[in-house]
C-alpha cells in the first residue's frame, strides 16, 4: 500500500465529464488499495472568468480582495470531486488550503508556502479516507486567504507531499512526461525515465514549459522526488529527483530551444564602474526580461554590452535604453537585431567532461548553421542561431549528443 | 456616527452594475460618517448555477461538498463589493463566515449559528474599516465550512448586528417594507412603520414572505432590532421589534392571504387516544406540511378532523392516508375540498381587545362571503373562504379594521 499524492490541473477537471474521469483514476488506485491525496486547480476558464469579472469592477482590484474570488475556483472544484468520488464509492473529503494546514506568506496573489500543518490530512488518512486538497491557496498566520499565483497548484502538490511523508508525487499534466526535445521539433525526442531537478530548472528556463520553475526549486529544498506524467493514459512518466551518480554518465539531457528572440548590442560604453548597472537598471525598470548577458571590450577600449530578449520587448527596450545612452556616452550607440532564437544543451553530465561545448559548436558548424552569442553555465551551454535555422539546430546537436530514438 | 449592519440579498448584486450600486450606497453611509458592516448573498443565479453542477454530477450529492461548493458563491460576491467599494475610495476588507467568527452546527446544508466571536470585526472597525461579511455560512466547531439554509444571509446579518452590538439593522431587500396586506391584493394597504416579532412572524407564516420565520425568531431572541427595507430607495422601511405598549392600541396589524389551499376532513374516526397522532403522522412521513387543524366530535360520537395543506399535496396526502383509514375503523372516510384559501389577520392588540372575531366573521358575512374552516390563536385569527373569493375577502377585512390607507 503507497501512500499517493497527485496534482490535477485546470484542463483535467475542465467539465463535469473530466472530473468524472479524475475521480474513476482515483478509484483506480483505491481498488489495488493505494491512499490518494489529490490536489487539485480550478475549472479551466474559471480562474480567467473570474479575473474579467474582478476587472469589470477595476483595473487594478484589490490583491487581497483577488485572492478571496479566485480561491473560490479551487473550492469549488475540490467540492465537484469529492461529490464525484463519493458518487462511485469512494469516501472522499474536500479541503480548502486552510483545513489542509497550509500556510503562506508574501504578497497577496504570489504568496510562499511557509508550512503545512498535516494534522488534518494526517488524521483524514488514518480514517482512510480519500483527501481532495485546494491547490493554488493557503491562509497566512492571520488568517486571510492568500493564493500562490502562477503554477501554484503544483507547489500545494510537492508541499502536501513532503509534508505527509507520501510514496509517490505525481504531477498529472497533458504531457507525457519530460522529453530530451520538444517532439514537435525533434522527431526523434525520448522520453525521460528520469531527470535531475537541477536539469528541469535549465530545461525550465529555457522554454520547456512542464512546470513552473519554483515547483523545482520547492520540490529540491525539500527533497521531494515527483513524477511528471500524462493525465490522459497510463504511461509512466518521468521521474525529477535528486541527482545521482549514474545520471551523470549521460553528457547531455536535454536540448531546449527558444524562438522571438532579439538581440541589443551597446557600443562605445565608457569602460568604467557601475555602466552596466545602469544599462540593465533601466531594461528591469521598464519590466523587460533579458535573458543571455555577453560582454567585453573592443578595440577602442570601450565596452560592448549584448543581451537577448523576447522580440516583443526590442521596442520598449529601445525607449528605455535611450535616456540612459546619452547620458553614458556620446559615443554610445544600439544595435539591434531580432529574428534569432536560442538553443540550450542541458546536463549535470557536463560538469565531469570535457568538450561538450566543441561538440555542440562543431555539429552546429558541420550543418552549416552560424552561432551568435554563446553563453555558458556549468550544466548549460546556451547559442543564439538564426530563427529559420532553430529546428535543424536542435535536431543536428540532439544527434550529435546521442539523444535521439533509435 | 451610527454602526449599521446592511444586509444585500443576492438580487442587490446580481450584476456588477448593481455591485457597484450597493457600493455607492454604503459610500453614502460612510459619507455620513457611519460605519457599515455590509452582509451579503451569492449574486443572483450563482446558488443555482453550482446545484446544477452537482447535481450534474450525482442526483444526491454529499451535503458536506454542497456547503463547500455553495459558500464559494458569498466568497466571490464578498470579493467583488470590497473591490467595488475600494474602487471609490471606501476602504473594504471582505470576511468569509469564518473570518467573521461565525460558528455553526447542525446538519451540513441547514446550519444553525451557534455563536459569533466578534473579535475580527470588532479590531476593522476599530481600524475605521469597513466591512463586507458573506452570508449564509460560516464554521463548525471542527473547522468544517457550512451553510444555513434558505434565507441564511438574513440570519447572517441579525447574528452579525448582535455581536457587534449594531445601532441599526437594516434588511434590504426588493420591497419596501412591511404592509398591512399585499399592495397587490389591497390597494389601499398601508406600509408598517413599525412591527412586533411576533406578529411578523404570524405573517410570514401565512404568506406574507418578507422573511424565512427562523430569521425572525433569531432576531426576538437576541432582541435585535432590524428594518426591512428597499435596496432601490431610500425610503424608510418598516422597524421589526419587541413589542411595546403603544402597539397594543392597534387591534390588527395586518391582513394576510395564502391561496391553493386544500381542506382534507377525515370521518369516521373512533373517539380514542393517539388516533389524530397516526393520521398526523402518516402525513409528517410523506413530508406534507399541514396548516389549519380542525376537530371535534360528531353527533356519532366519531371524531372529525379536518385540516388543510397546500393544493398541490392533496394527491399525495390521500397516498399517504389511505393505508391509515383502512386501520383506524372501517367507517373512516376521506373528504376532501379543493379551491379554498385562507385569509388571516394577526395583530398582538388581539389580546386586551375583545369582540375581534365577531367584526371580522360580520364584514364577511355582510360581503355575503361564506366562513369555511376557523382556526384561533393568541394574536391571530384565521379563516378559510372560497378562493375566488379570497382577494374581496382581504379587502372588507383590511377596511373594517381600519387598516385602508386614506
Amino acid at each position: 500500500m503507497a501512500l499517493i499524492v497527485q496534482k490535477y490541473g485546470g484542463t483535467s477537471v475542465g467539465s463535469i465529464d473530466r472530473i468524472r474521469n479524475v475521480a474513476q483514476r482515483i478509484k483506480a488506485e483505491r481498488d489495488v488499495g493505494n491512499q490518494v491525496v489529490a490536489v487539485i486547480s480550478a475549472m479551466g476558464g474559471v480562474t480567467d472568468k473570474l479575473i474579467t469579472l474582478a476587472k469589470e469592477i477595476s483595473p487594478d482590484p484589490t490583491e487581497r480582495e483577488l485572492d478571496v474570488l479566485l480561491s473560490s475556483g479551487e473550492q469549488q472544484s475540490i467540492a465537484l470531486l469529492s461529490m464525484a468520488l463519493n458518487e462511485i464509492g469512494v469516501t472522499a473529503l474536500s479541503a480548502t488550503g486552510r483545513q489542509a494546514g497550509i500556510t503562506t506568506s508574501g504578497s497577496h496573489t504570489r504568496g510562499r508556502i511557509e508550512q503545512i500543518n498535516s494534522n488534518y490530512l494526517t488524521s483524514c488518512l488514518a480514517d482512510d479516507q480519500t483527501i481532495v486538497v485546494a491547490g493554488f491557496q493557503g491562509i497566512t498566520s492571520e488568517g486571510l486567504i492568500q493564493t500562490l499565483g502562477r503554477g501554484g497548484s503544483d507547489l500545494s502538490a510537492i508541499a502536501v507531499a513532503s509534508s505527509i511523508n507520501a510514496d509517490v508525487c505525481q504531477i498529472l499534466t497533458d504531457v507525457d512526461g519530460v522529453y530530451t526535445a520538444d517532439p514537435r521539433v525533434v522527431p526523434k525526442a525520448r522520453k525521460l525515465p528520469e531527470i535531475s531537478y537541477d536539469e528541469l530548472l535549465e530545461l525550465a528556463s529555457v522554454g520547456t514549459k512542464v512546470m513552473q520553475s519554483r515547483s523545482v526549486e520547492f520540490a529540491k529544498k525539500y527533497g521531494v522526488k515527483f513524477e511528471v506524467r500524462s493525465s490522459l493514459n497510463n504511461n509512466p512518466g518521468t521521474i525529477v529527483t535528486e541527482e545521482h551518480e549514474a545520471m551523470e554518465a549521460v553528457v547531455i539531457r536535454g536540448v531546449s530551444i527558444e524562438r522571438s528572440q532579439a538581440r541589443v548590442t551597446i557600443t562605445g560604453i565608457p569602460d568604467t564602474p557601475g555602466m552596466s548597472g545602469r544599462i540593465l537598471g533601466a531594461l528591469a525598470e521598464a519590466e523587460i526580461n533579458i535573458d543571455m548577458i555577453v560582454s567585453n571590450i573592443a578595440a577602442d577600449d570601450c565596452a560592448r554590452h549584448s543581451f537577448t530578449m523576447n522580440t516583443n520587448d526590442l521596442g520598449r527596450a529601445q525607449v528605455a535604453l535611450k535616456p540612459v545612452l546619452s547620458e553614458l556616452s556620446c559615443d554610445a550607440a544600439i544595435e539591434t537585431e531580432a529574428g534569432i532564437a536560442k538553443l540550450s544543451c542541458v546536463g549535470i553530465g557536463m560538469r565531469s567532461h570535457s568538450g561538450v561545448a566543441a561538440k555542440m559548436f562543431e555539429a552546429l558548424g558541420e550543418a552549416g548553421i552560424n552561432i551568435g552569442m554563446i553563453s555558458t553555465s556549468e550544466i548549460k551551454i546556451s547559442v543564439t542561431v538564426e530563427e529559420d535555422q532553430i529546428e535543424e539546430a536542435a535536431r543536428v546537436v540532439h544527434t550529435a549528443f546521442g539523444l535521439d530514438d533509435e
